[in-house]
């Protein structure tokens, strides 16, 4: 996301544009689930993006969707694929994730986002809705799972999963950038106080429960994670949601010291991309472009002592297997990095 | 302070343009020590400035040398008496700092900066030499000092105050300064390292002593809270000092906990002057204004349980009394208002 829109009262609005067909099962939109033919464009930078990639590793839907990952930082052409071998991405060939959108949508002027799903033969953008492409790798991509795969979408638990997860999207996915984008103390103000209220009101929930709905990880929980995985790192000196760090949260902090210890979530992050892109992108709330040398990461490690609290993360599935990759550094394919620090 | 200017580095350095005119006992540069006839003129943001008004409260000479406070967001004539009546402030009569400075110097084209003490029947600045002020008001003052006020700077202990107060000044005063203010990655990181390594020294340090020197309060301890009570505040998340709060380092917090619990340490301390000053003055850093609505600041009165290292806070001397004016919230005289939050 990279477009800076504010009303009339300096409030941050996200644009909404979605080019958001769907790869379904059955194939209903034109676009039939199919093991090898669509690749998610992600970066590790964007908590959005970040969503797909943790739902994919849980799953085990590597082999069936490919990963590429764009530079963290974008130029005027938005994002590129400049850490790739001539700068382009090795699959798709393209040099910016524009050119897909493009290809999809000729004449397209508005923002290009991650995550996006490309489809590899035609070279065009298929979606970049980010909520729903979740929701169908967990659905709509059952049979390319793989053994042990957890449910994150079960069909019980999805009232109670949306109800919490339009509340985690207003109020903390989306309100520290409207901390942090707000044109007037004002909108800045509303934003950061809706934020802290809605922590507060998750800290009290999961002070008892290992997750937030059920006793298994859900999709709710990975929507959770990628804003608390970057609160400390970026949203709370640079969008300014500094009541307290994260590290001075008890409970969330290790509801997020848990999830980060849990394959598929930690070994997704990495705080250099996270960093760079955010103090780097946004030179109109840093203009010098400095990047913060803190904080110190050490603390992700330590214990969490979560499982007293009993739950089954992985539910009546297995957890994903050890990356195979985590000992290299590249970039591309299938493997986001190790994080750093 | 307010000029900024880096060298080819990127790193900030601090100006050093002194109007340095002493006031003394034998009247040896022409002003002599009289009690009524100097105004000192601050900002409560400004921890150089800060550094005067805990030492004139711990010495009692709230009578002897009238305050007044400027508006802590200056104009492009600098430091201004905006918060007065007509703008102007009552003892000197002047709307600008810098007309005291024009008298002094007339034709004075160099930085405008407090703590700056002023003659009042000549309404000439007398001078801003920040480091000698404290130290003769000290010094200098004894004959006006209140009963009981303690030797900030007694002469056995002046060669080891002088060489820590060099390295906070170095490495924490100006380091702060110096990571926020870099205009290059390598000079921020620079000034961060030199500013954590000595953090963690002066950390080791106080973990056995209750004070930097000696068993008593000393200049030394002055210099330090000043800008450790902005750290959370400013520092951290505006400078970029980020490897960790204040709040997360245990033996500094617990060692500014009980400064701040002293009188005339934490009843100087106003945070609203202190994040609007930072926040809004600094436009080349947070060019949106935005003033962070945190930290959380209730900690600050938590027990720090320092008694346990012994040391005797005033020495020979006793605590000032509490301040009368507590009650009110006016900018105005001698005193500055209570802390907020």
């Amino acid at each position: 996301m990279t477009t800076i829109t504010t009303d009339a009262d300096g409030a941050f609005v996200r644009s909404s544009s979605f080019v958001d067909d769907r790869i379904t099962a059955d194939g209903s939109d034109g676009w039939p689930v199919e093991p090898g033919r669509y690749r998610l464009v992600v970066s590790l930078a964007c908590p959005w993006a970040h969503r797909a990639l943790i739902v994919r590793r849980l799953l085990g839907l590597e082999e069936a969707v490919s990963v590429a990952v764009a530079d963290p930082i974008q130029d005027h052409r938005s994002w590129r694929f400049t850490l790739d071998e001539d700068g382009r991405d090795p699959v798709l060939g393209i040099r910016y994730l524009g050119e897909a959108y493009e290809r999809a949508r000729p004449g397209y002027d508005a923002g290009i986002s991650v995550p996006a799903v490309v489809d590899v033969p035609s070279g065009r953008l298929v979606t970049n809705d980010y909520p729903q492409i979740t929701l169908d790798l967990s659905t709509e991509w059952r049979a390319h799972q793989r053994a042990g795969a957890p449910d994150l979408y079960p069909e019980k638990l999805r009232p109670a999963i949306d109800a919490v997860a339009e509340e985690i999207f207003r109020d903390v996915n989306n309100a520290v950038y409207q901390t942090g984008f707000a044109q007037s103390q004002q909108a800045y103000e509303s934003a950061y106080h809706r934020l802290f209220d809605r922590l507060d009101t998750l800290s009290e929930h999961l002070a008892t429960r290992r997750y937030l709905v059920g006793d298994t990880i859900t999709e709710a929980d990975v929507r959770l994670f990628t804003t608390l995985v970057r609160f400390d790192a970026v949203y709370h000196g640079h969008f300014k949601c500094n009541r307290a760090k994260l590290t001075e949260m008890p409970v969330l902090w290790a509801y997020a010291r848990d999830l980060y210890a849990t394959p598929g979530f930690g070994d997704t992050v990495d705080f250099d991309h996270i960093k760079r892109h955010y103090y780097l992108v946004h030179t109109g709330i840093n203009p010098a472009g400095l990047v913060p040398v803190g904080p110190d990461l050490a603390g992700w490690s330590a214990p969490h002592g979560r499982d007293a609290l009993g739950g089954r993360p992985f539910g009546d599935g297995t957890a994903p297997a050890p990356r195979p990759d985590l000992v290299g550094r590249g970039y591309r394919g299938f493997a986001s990095p190790r994080p750093l620090g």
